[in-house]
């Protein structure tokens, strides 16, 4: 069989094993869910081992320790695959909810009803703990998925597929509502993505590189975030302390991931008190400056900043910061920079509060807050399967809700069209 | 400038222009909805100058009679489109809208604010009238638009857009919130479906090779309907004679529109009775009827029905009629034919109608009611800019709230993350 016919096969076997998930009660989906649970934990030595494959050859190939490291599955790791795959199954199922409705006057009474999606095809990069992540959050929100991860965790990765779909076949579900392709070729990913009478939605996850590649390629909806800029904007008027604790967290709880600050913008009326201020504390916590010129003149030995600070995610304990003369600079910066995925100001103004929640159109704004809340879990989404910074159909942290759809249902008593 | 530049330049200048009209309050947008109808009403004289133009080229060019038709502006159908924008102004304004908010365990306060998607594109056919609709609704949910029409209404098209225009002009607004494209090449769709960065959606209205064009071609996400193949199934305990006058209604009031009903599935235990009930009503309106072969036994000189009939969209008075066995075997003929679009069950067995209304997953499901009503103003959303049968963001008739989306707004007190 060719790659085509393979992924062919593999997608419409897909669509047809989802339509016994979708309308498995939630108790069911639970349970499932707890089994395959317990089914991860029960196998963990032959999970190791398979594991242990992919890491040998890693290293072999030369991955990066940090690659390495994302890609090893201990007892503990495997544990909180388990414990996640459980803490779905304690959140609320989305799928059945009515909503909406109201009595038109024809007679007939119209609402909404949230079903699942149909088919989900996520394709990802090393962390082989996402196929157990993924599969859940399809799973409990109905649908049938389709799991591509990277070649360097092949083994393990299948291996998590045959566990989960062992878990399936003890219900009497058809195996592939969980599918893990089995090819490392990467014309499979192309192959897939050109399924769209199959598959309803690709959500890739993983580096730039990956999310444009698949986004470039695909027939099918894809819903995706490139990069993470998120901006704070400290106004001139504004509790200094609470900014720069704000400002500290955002950039130095965790640099590398994609809700920490990048820039650093503050209100003319605040540069002189507030950028010395910020940049000791920063620089305290080891964060080199990169600074506009008004910047490079309050704070001794700042890099000054170029056209490319401003783009940068740096993911790293690098900062750019500009000092704008209005609310309307800030948010210009804002506009012409920003990836729309979130942006703060830190204000006592309850106007320009306002202001900036209404006409800052990222994913999420805040006011403040730290950036780093940005997150499904703390926005209480339960476990988050992705962020989108594209508005069609999701924009923001996505939770099981953002894997439905809502169809129209009609209750009649006999009514026809005038 | 070659058409890609001027795509390009069509593109960015929306994208701009958006975001003036983005933060606009709903009075003003309401006032100049009001204004621009009273411009299309008065500058009556030089539109119908205008389409005239287009109506002699296309009667030239061999146009049918039924083309022409649509083509034709007169005084009437220009006040049927101004009080089109009327409506659109008295309908409640999505935008600015918040929802669940709810304070987290760290204290911050999360809900979300619905916002306009930005830049949306608009490729249709024939129609005229669409222009003055699609610009209404797009401004009204605060969104700049780029209309594409066929080049049969070019004239008439862009004599639309500049009352439109100069009414934007009076409010000292950016006319580029409403562009209609001045080119008629087919190359300029080509272009604009390529401008990624800067338009949001495309919705395309017209025939089925427009909308499978688009579809392909573009990089933007697309919000579509290709068919409307829907059924009516007729269980084994159902009022024969609201069944009857369910059918009729759904085939005859309207057959050329997509919510017609296109195939009549009979439960076995139904049909010596209804079959022949329901032939003899829809022969009294001249339906012709193509028939499984228990239907051809049950009522003398119906067309046997090929596999073709279940595919079929007529858009006229036709209808495939299909004895099933079960309502499985219903709702299995259903998921294999339909089109998403709308499904009717008339039953008085409440299991059954649970059970259609669940299992069913096109964008519309019906208990005991015409599929006629599928619609967007019969359903309660105002003016309806299109149906969509595709899961993602919409499915099924979309009114204003659809071309919005929703972006997470945090109400922090210095919260940062620990």
């Amino acid at each position: 069989m060719s790659i085509e016919q393979e992924m062919q096969t593999v997608a419409r076997n897909a669509r047809i094993a989802s339509r016994a998930i979708a309308t498995l009660s939630s108790n069911t989906k639970n349970e499932l869910l707890r089994n395959m649970a317990n089914g991860l934990e029960r196998a963990a030595p032959s999970l190791i081992a398979a594991n242990r494959i992919d890491v040998e050859t890693g290293k072999k190939n030369g991955l990066s320790e940090a690659m390495v490291d994302r890609l090893v599955l201990d007892e503990s790791r495997i544990k909180a695959m388990a414990d996640g795959l459980r803490e779905v199954a304690d959140l609320p199922d989305p799928v059945g909810e009515i909503s909406s409705m109201t009595k038109r006057p024809s007679g007939i009474e119209v609402g909404r009803m949230r079903i699942p999606l149909g088919v989900i095809g996520i394709i990802y990069e090393s962390r082989p703990n996402v196929t157990a992540d993924a599969a859940g959050l399809c799973l409990k929100s109905g649908n049938a998925v389709i799991l591509r991860g990277g070649s360097e965790a092949f083994h393990s990765n299948s291996a998590i597929g045959s566990i989960l779909q062992a878990e399936l076949k003890k219900f009497n579900l058809p195996v592939e509502i969980v599918q893990v392709v089995a090819t490392t070729e990467r014309e499979a990913v192309l192959e897939l993505l050109k399924q769209e009478e199959s598959i309803d939605l690709i959500i890739p996850r993983g580096g730039e590189g990956l999310i444009r590649f698949v986004a470039e390629h695909s027939r099918i909806p894809v819903i995706k975030h490139y990069k993470g800029v998120c901006h704070t904007y400290v106004d001139a008027i504004a509790d200094f302390d609470m900014a720069e604790k704000i400002c500290i967290n955002a950039k130095v709880q965790r640099p590398g991931v994609c809700n920490s600050m990048e820039t650093l913008l503050v209100h003319k009326d605040a540069a002189a008190i507030f950028v010395p201020q910020v940049a000791r504390a920063l620089r305290a916590e080891k964060v080199e400056l990169h600074g506009c010129p008004i910047c490079c003149d309050l704070v001794p030995d700042m890099i000054p900043a170029t056209e490319e600070d401003w783009h940068a995610e740096y993911l790293d304990l690098i900062l750019a910061i500009r000092v704008v003369d209005s609310i309307d600079q800030a948010i210009e910066h804002i506009q012409t920079y920003c990836s729309l995925h979130t942006e703060v100001i830190v204000t006592r103004e309850y106007a320009n509060a306002q202001r900036f929640l209404r006409e800052v159109n990222s994913s999420v704004v805040m006011v403040n807050a730290s950036s780093r809340f940005s997150d499904g879990n703390q926005f209480g989404l339960g476990a988050e399967i992705g962020i989108s910074t594209t508005k069609l159909h999701s924009f923001g942290p996505m939770g099981l809700e953002d894997l439905t759809t809502r169809k129209f249902i009609v209750f009649g008593h006999g009514e026809v069209r005038g």
